[in-house]
C-alpha cells in the first residue's frame, strides 16, 4: 500500500483538540465520523508499550456526542437498543448496542444517562444522529436529537488515576468503571468518567465548549509531565488484545450481535418497547450462521489488511474473513478477529488464511481470551 | 497545514476501482461516505486544464447508493424531499434536496427512477440510508432500503462524447442531460446516466457488480487512449466555478434549502405528505436570516482553508464565513461560496475575509454567476 496524503476540508470537522495533536506528531490518520483521529504517531508499537507503562492523552472528538432530551427521550432510547436502559441511573454509562429492526447492528455507542429525561450516546462510526432523528421523526415522539458542542478526551495508561487524582481530586480515585462525575480542570466543569477504549484504564473528559480545547489539553498535559504523558491515540495492538470491537470493521450494519458475541449484554424480556426484539428472536430460533472469533496467525509480523483476507477451511473453501489483525509481542504471534461460518468457530480449528499477496499462513481458532490460550499452549508444550 | 496521511482501514470500504486510482498517481485523498476519493493527482490547476480540454475518469464510488423499494417506494421519497417525485419518470434522473422536519438539509442526493416502485438515491456525504431506514421504520411503511452492490464511475469532460459514442454506440450522444440508458460495455449491462459532478459535461456509469470495476475501467481507458484520458477526480477549480455545492463544506443540517438557494428546485405544493413542508413554509414566513453567496477574493492565491475564515463587515463584526475557495485564472481572482447574514448578500458589498494568519483580504460580494459579473467588471473597467 502506497502512502498516501489525507486532505482536510470543511466537510470533515475541526477537532477541539487537534492542533496539539498535529503539534505533537501524529502523523496518520483515519477519518471518523467525519472527524480526523489519530492513528499513528511514531509507531503502534512504540505507543502500545508506552500506553501499557504510562498514561497518554487521546484527542476522540470523533466520538461525536448525540443527545436525546424531552418527555420521550427514554421510549426513544429503549427502542433503538436491546438493552435494558430502564436499569440505567443517572451517574452512570452503559455500553448500549443500536439494533435495527432486522437485526443489524446500527452503532455500539456507549450511553450516558445525564437526568430521567437526558441521555447522550458516544458513538462510533455511523450516522446516528440520522437513524434516531428518522425513528423518533416517523412515530412523532416528544423528543430532541442533536449534537451537542460536546468533545471527549481520553486520558488512558496504567497511571491516569495519579494524573486525575493531583488533577480534580483524591476522590476520583473511588469512582467506579462506567461511572462519571462532575469535576473541575481549567476553570472548567466537566463530566469526567471512568472509560476509554484501551485495554490500560482511564477516564474520558467531556468538553463542553469547543473554543476551551486547549485550555483542558494545556492544563492536563502541564500536570502530566512527571508522569511522562504523551499525545497518543487508539492503538490496534492494545485494542485487539483487549478484545475491542471495531464497528465498521468488526461488525457493520450486516452483522447480528449474536454473530458477535455481544448478546451478553441484553435479553430479550425487557418490558420497553424495542424495534429489534422481534427479529432478534426470529434470529435465535433460526440459529446463529456466524461468528466472530479470535484468531492466531502463524508466521512474521503482518500489518492489517487493505483487502479482505478470506479464511478457507481444509478443502480450500472460503469459510470465513479477518476483520481486524495486529502481531502483539506480548503473546507472541499475529492476533486477529475474524467472522467464521458457526460450524468452523471452535477454538483449535485450523484454517489457513490468504493473504492479498498470494500467500498464506495457518490460522488457529482461539477462545474469547487471548490469555487462557496462551497459558493453555505453554502447559501443552510444557 | 503538514502532510498528514491517511490509514485506509477495514472501516473505509475499499471501491471496484481503486487500485487503477493509486496506479495512476492519486496522491491526496479525501475520505467520503466511508470510502476513499481521490482529491488531487499531481496538481487541481493542471488536472482542471486537462478537464476543460480532453476527458477523464473518475473513482466516485464514495457516491454511495441508497435504493428504495417496494409498495411504498414513492411515500417515502416523496415524504423525504421536498421535490415533487410524482413527475419523475423511469429513464430520469433529478437532484432531490432531502431536507428533515425542522427544514434542515440532510444530503442533496441525485434521484433515478428505476422502476414506478424502485427509487435509488446517489448520495453526498451523509448518512442518508439510516435515514431513510428510521422513518420507514417508524411510520411502518412497506418499503425496503438498502445499500445495493453499485458503484458510479463518472466520465467527464469535453471529449466524454466521442469517447462513449465509440463505446456504446452514437445514438448515446442524444441523451439529455440527467437522463439514463442502459448499455453495454466489458460484457455489462450498466445504467448510464449523462450527469456528473463537474462544470464540463459527460457521464456517469452505474457498475452492478463490484468484482468487475477494473475490467470496466480497463475498457473505456483502452479507447480513451486517443482521447488523452487521464484517471482524475472532483476538481475543487471547477466546481466552484460552476456553482457546485458540497454538502458538509457549503450545506450542513444547520442551513435551509432557502438560505442555500435550492429553494428553485421545489415549490410547498406538490401533493404527497412531506416531512418538511411545514418548516420550509414557516421559514419561508419569518424571513431568511443567511445566504449562500459567490465571492471575490482579493490578491494573491490561497488555498482551500481548513479552518473557518470569518467574513467580517466594515466595523468588524462577523457577518458571515468562507465555505469553499479556489484560485480562478478564468476569472484572475480566488473565488468563494460563504454564507453571509442576509443584510451583506447584495451583489456589490465589500466584507473582508480574516484569514487563519491573522492576515486579512477583501471580498466582494457577486451575483450567483461568476460570468455576468467578470463581464460586468470588464465593462466597468472599459
Amino acid at each position: 500500500m502506497k502512502e498516501i496524503q489525507l486532505v482536510l476540508s470543511r466537510r470533515i470537522g475541526k477537532t477541539p483538540f487537534e492542533e496539539r495533536v498535529f503539534e505533537q506528531g501524529a502523523r496518520m490518520f483515519t477519518v471518523y465520523n467525519h472527524m480526523p483521529l489519530a492513528s499513528i504517531f511514531r509507531s503502534s508499537q512504540e505507543e502500545y508499550e508506552h500506553l501499557c507503562e504510562h498514561v497518554q492523552i487521546w484527542d476522540v472528538s470523533s466520538q461525536r456526542q448525540v443527545e436525546v432530551a424531552g418527555p420521550d427521550a427514554l421510549k426513544l432510547v429503549e427502542l433503538v437498543t436491546p438493552r435494558d436502559i430502564s436499569r440505567c441511573r443517572v451517574g452512570q454509562c452503559m455500553y448500549a448496542i443500536l439494533v435495527d429492526e432486522q437485526g443489524g447492528i446500527v452503532n455500539d455507542p456507549v450511553l450516558i444517562k445525564l437526568a430521567e429525561d437526558r441521555y447522550r450516546l458516544s458513538i462510533s462510526d455511523s450516522g446516528v444522529l440520522l437513524w434516531l432523528k428518522g425513528i423518533a421523526c416517523g412515530r412523532n415522539l416528544d423528543v430532541d436529537v442533536f449534537m451537542p458542542d460536546v468533545c471527549p478526551l481520553a486520558i488512558q495508561g496504567p497511571k491516569a488515576d495519579d494524573l486525575m487524582a493531583e488533577i480534580v481530586g483524591e476522590e476520583i480515585r473511588q469512582l467506579k468503571f462506567f461511572r462519571y462525575v462532575r469535576g473541575r480542570i481549567a476553570d472548567m466543569d466537566l463530566i469526567i468518567a471512568r472509560s476509554g477504549w484501551s485495554g490500560q484504564g482511564g477516564y474520558e473528559i467531556y468538553l463542553e465548549d469547543s473554543t476551551r480545547g486547549l485550555a483542558l489539553w494545556d492544563a492536563i498535559q502541564e500536570v502530566g509531565q512527571k508522569y511522562d504523558i504523551r499525545a497518543g491515540c487508539p492503538n490496534l495492538i492494545d485494542r485487539i488484545e483487549r478484545g475491542l470491537l471495531s464497528y465498521g470493521s468488526d461488525m457493520t450494519l450486516q452483522d447480528n450481535p449474536y454473530e458477535i458475541g455481544l448478546d451478553r449484554f441484553f435479553n430479550l424480556e425487557k418490558e420497553a418497547e424495542c424495534l429489534s426484539v422481534r427479529a432478534l428472536g426470529r434470529i435465535l430460533r433460526e440459529g446463529i450462521k456466524n461468528a466472530l472469533v479470535y484468531i492466531f496467525v502463524s508466521g512474521d509480523e503482518l500489518s492489517s489488511p487493505r483487502h479482505t483476507w478470506d479464511l478457507l477451511d481444509r478443502g480450500d473453501n472460503p469459510v470465513g474473513i479477518v476483520t481486524s489483525l495486529a502481531y502483539s509481542r506480548k503473546y507472541g504471534s499475529n492476533i486477529a478477529f475474524a467472522k467464521v461460518r458457526a460450524g468452523f468457530s471452535a477454538p483449535g480449528n485450523i484454517l489457513s488464511v490468504e493473504l492479498g499477496s498470494g500467500e498464506r499462513r495457518q490460522a488457529e481458532v482461539v477462545t474469547r481470551d487471548w490469555r487462557r490460550v496462551c497459558s493453555l499452549a505453554q502447559r501443552k508444550r510444557g
